[in-house]
């Protein structure tokens, strides 16, 4: 099972794979959950690594228009292997993921036909998944909108019947209706499963599918009362920019009554709305799978970014094992300190608290009620306990070693722990010490001292075990401190904005169309959309090389 | 003090601010330390937004190339201002902060000038700080190298002195040896503090800093013997892409001897190593000044995103107060659960565990040594016991509110809390299932079985607050439970890089320089450089623009 790797000779973690001790190969089927399933995606892994179309090195170097292209490409070139080499859905799928590119493709197998499978008739199925399987129409799944996100119960797009067409209206009411994030919808889909809300004899029935023709067959240009466009680049150097996803506006678009999603629930002729018997669940399907997807791709993302992380971090420590690491930047001092405490030298500057060793180790914390959470001495008191314990614990662990540098390292997680302690014990003290001084203005010190109260609490509550553990307070006044944060949240909530209004940042510092002052958020989210490169055409660059071809069943076949 | 935002009668957040209780115009004070310190920040923060050649808002739609050159025009405009406006040393470090863009000139002025101001003695200040103030040359601090990072002892560039030319000769013996990360110095920087290790008299005394000019002062080309570029495209949409991290080896590159930075000891004419009388923490004056400008800096990327947060989620919930929130994704259904175990109905499926609620209310943890802690029964006790004890907290403590809906509001913090611990009783319960199942394969159910134990131990710890609170485990079967976890450690250790590599993932799929099979890492990280846009010519787009009229003091200022 050679993988496109070095031979063994140049494999700088040789010495490490010597040193497992188990069976990797036995391991691959564990993890992939048969044999068939490793060989299987080993073929399709391979195929798309050997072939130069699907390099991916130079991908963040990429602009924007470039990327989205390159994913045109890819997808069309994959298609066409896919085609050539009848692979099977297995296969094809595995391909895909190797592939390794978001692109409309994910959202064509992925969201549409499953939607249609789903949720679409025997008729309806019968008409469209040919279509689909074939490539003849590229769907997406349109269900977001720009004000609304998972909560699907408040879509604002309707789906009007009209009697005299014996159509359903389909309509953007408000700018926060418009569809917002569907991927393969911003460029690449000629169709589109789209949510809204059913109206028929004047009634709102709530969200149903419908099946919407967005762009012309002929020249991909967006169909009358359709408004398109790519939502604009997201975070992370390319990694999702090659998806088109997209923003889109209907206005009064009439669609025959045929192409609402019909198995769970029907409109007659007449207008009249009729239930299926078939579960009403259903409707969520296509929903469920996706997040089950989105689970097993978080998944493979995990694992991808452990292998990376095991295999560097295994270098880097091969070649610079003199290197302390950060938690020794506090840890060595800290233990140092401790050691010296008998000696009777006082310590001193932020390690002066640890001089009142006698009465730390053994002090009991007095608190009686949520209240009296509030008061700084009894917090300091509790994090001078906690951060001292944990490093008294440390030391004396450290000192069973065989020696103090095995020590060291066999204990670095708790000694990262008590470094940590350490380091909030400072914060949580300095936040005191300003909070008590003068601070002029109407209600601002009272904010300052809620805010020291927040951090302090949250902190121990967070770390609740290690004050527990240490024994510098009950679980019952854990459970006031909890308590008293809950009270807490309460009184920094109304002044939530105000403060970081306080931070007196300009929009143009801030740069974000989310954080803007005036908070009127969406208009601007819409407006800066259409500024994407991808949005300087309405027909994308590669149309014509990469989808008008796979479309029109006009992609060269090498053989068949 | 109005700032760059609408008026108040489009502002969505306006009933936010009229709830505050407190003088935000106070709080600015309190926030930026005195009414002086947010006057000025306000006046240069204002200045840079009204000025059209600092609009950052198509920022993440230039290309690389692009980005660059903008950052050069930027930095060429704002020092223009600086000097036309007569602004103060503090007004003009403002006006940089708020340009917000990072470039050379923050390594010029950040690192440069301070290393020569603290390790230069007063000769070496007199010659070189005069050229830096004007930009007539331009800095950088050449430090960590391709494989050493913050390590400084590790670094391997050599500066040998030849009494023969009264010079240095420094050289970069090893690929690792390369300068890497460096900020201005992969294309703008005309010189740089270089750190080296000093031999003389063939002793290597360690390390210390030299001035190496880098660049040709009339057309920017790299002098001989030095070889420059740009590290490539960092992850961020752009953030850091604006800077010019650079590479550089030396091939026994020859600077004179006045040049090595003399303030802390020196090399005499003859070669002797002289020690001066200066503290040599100095050396680490630099280094800890810009660990401290780091701080100062994560404390201000840290506000900007708390306020992007904050007034984000203030406009959401507005919008779509009937959304429920993702956490209620489960923690409703386990209050309704918990409310039916006293009506005698039984749970089923993932919360079948409360049907032992007599048990798991009262159970004690039975484990006495660290050992015990690998027993799987002892293991899904714990979890149960934590994840039930929780639910019926959060249920008591709901039912005390006035109503339901208030009460779950409340509590949603420790409802998201009571989640996650029946989330991880889930994963817990699996994963023993799946590693009490038959594993064929050497070795392979023992790694399984003890990645199970180590992520169950992992929670444990982490979450160690929840099992000591609801008296599930004591303090002491804690602590076996993370000496558990540490032998556990020492097992998976060695088999590490062999489990990922069970993953069975090609290079092309993971698509990491660092996470290779083989390990090759650095010749990788090194070849890969080159391939970034920015290195398809040696003198960058812009400098003829920005680059020369700055160094050459040509800058048209339209008024001094």
């Amino acid at each position: 099972m050679a993988m496109d790797h070095a031979a063994a000779e140049g494999d700088h973690l040789a010495a490490e794979r010597a040193a497992a001790r188990f069976d990797v190969e036995a391991m691959k089927v564990a993890w992939a959950g048969s044999r068939h399933a490793v060989d299987v995606a080993d073929r399709m892994a391979r195929l798309v690594a050997s072939d130069p179309v699907f390099r991916k090195d130079n991908r963040t170097m990429l602009s924007r228009k470039d990327l989205f292209k390159d994913t045109l490409r890819k997808a069309a070139h994959a298609w066409k292997r896919i085609v050539e080499l009848r692979l099977t859905e297995e296969e094809a799928s595995l391909l895909r993921q190797y592939v390794d590119q978001p692109g409309y493709v994910d959202l064509h197998w992925g969201m549409f036909v499953p939607a249609i499978k789903g949720q679409g008739t025997e008729e309806q199925q019968k008409k469209w998944l040919p279509l689909a399987y074939k490539f003849q129409i590229i769907g997406c799944y349109a269900q977001t909108e720009l004000g609304h996100g998972s909560n699907v119960q408040g879509l604002e797009t309707t789906a009007t019947f009209d009697p005299k067409t014996d159509g359903f209206v389909i309509h953007s009411p408000t700018l926060t209706s418009s569809k917002w994030w569907p991927g393969g919808l911003g460029k690449a889909s000629t169709h589109a499963v789209v949510y809204a809300r059913l109206i028929t004899e004047g009634k709102d029935y709530g969200i149903h599918g419908f099946i919407v023709q967005l762009r012309s067959l002929e020249d991909h240009s967006p169909l009358p009362g359709v408004t398109l466009g790519d939502i604009g680049g997201k975070f992370g150097s390319g990694a999702y920019n090659s998806m088109d996803n997209g923003v889109l506006r209907f206005d009064h678009v009439r669609i025959p009554r045929d192409q609402m999603l019909m198995r769970l629930s029907q409109v007659t002729r007449e207008g009249k709305y009729v239930n299926s018997d078939v579960p009403k669940q259903l409707l969520y399907g296509t929903m469920v799978y996706v997040r089950q997807s989105i689970v097993a791709d978080a998944s493979k993302a995990l694992s991808r970014a452990v292998c990376i992380a095991v295999r560097y971090s295994a270098i880097r420590k091969q070649f610079g094992s003199q290197d302390g690491g950060p938690e020794t930047q506090v840890a060595r001092i800290l233990m140092k300190t401790v050691s010296q405490l008998t000696s009777g030298k006082q310590p001193v500057g932020t390690m002066a608290y640890m001089g009142k060793v006698q009465h730390l180790m053994q002090s009991k914390c007095a608190v009686k009620t949520a209240e009296d959470w509030l008061n700084p001495a009894f917090i300091q008191e509790a994090f001078e306990a906690r951060a001292l314990r944990m490093a008294v614990n440390c030391a004396q662990n450290i000192g069973q070693a065989a020696n103090q540098e095995e020590g060291f390292y066999e204990r670095s997680p708790d000694l990262l722990e008590s470094a940590v302690a350490h380091i909030q014990l400072i914060i949580v003290t300095k936040f005191i010490e300003k909070v008590q001084q003068d601070i002029p203005g109407h209600g601002v010190k009272e904010q300052l001292q809620n805010l020291c109260n927040v951090y302090a609490l949250y902190i121990l509550h967070k770390h609740l075990g290690d004050f527990l553990a240490t024994g510098c307070i009950t679980p019952k006044q854990g459970a006031l401190a909890n308590e008293q944060l809950g009270k807490l949240y309460a009184q920094v909530r109304p002044n939530a904005v105000a403060l970081v209004d306080a931070f007196n940042y300009t929009d143009h510092y801030l740069g974000s169309v989310l954080g803007r002052y005036d908070g009127n958020v969406y208009p601007a989210l819409y407006e800066e959309a259409w500024k994407d490169p991808l949005n300087e055409t309405v027909v994308p660059e590669g149309y014509h090389e990469y989808l008008h071809p796979l479309l029109k069943q006009q992609l060269k076949l090498s053989r068949l």
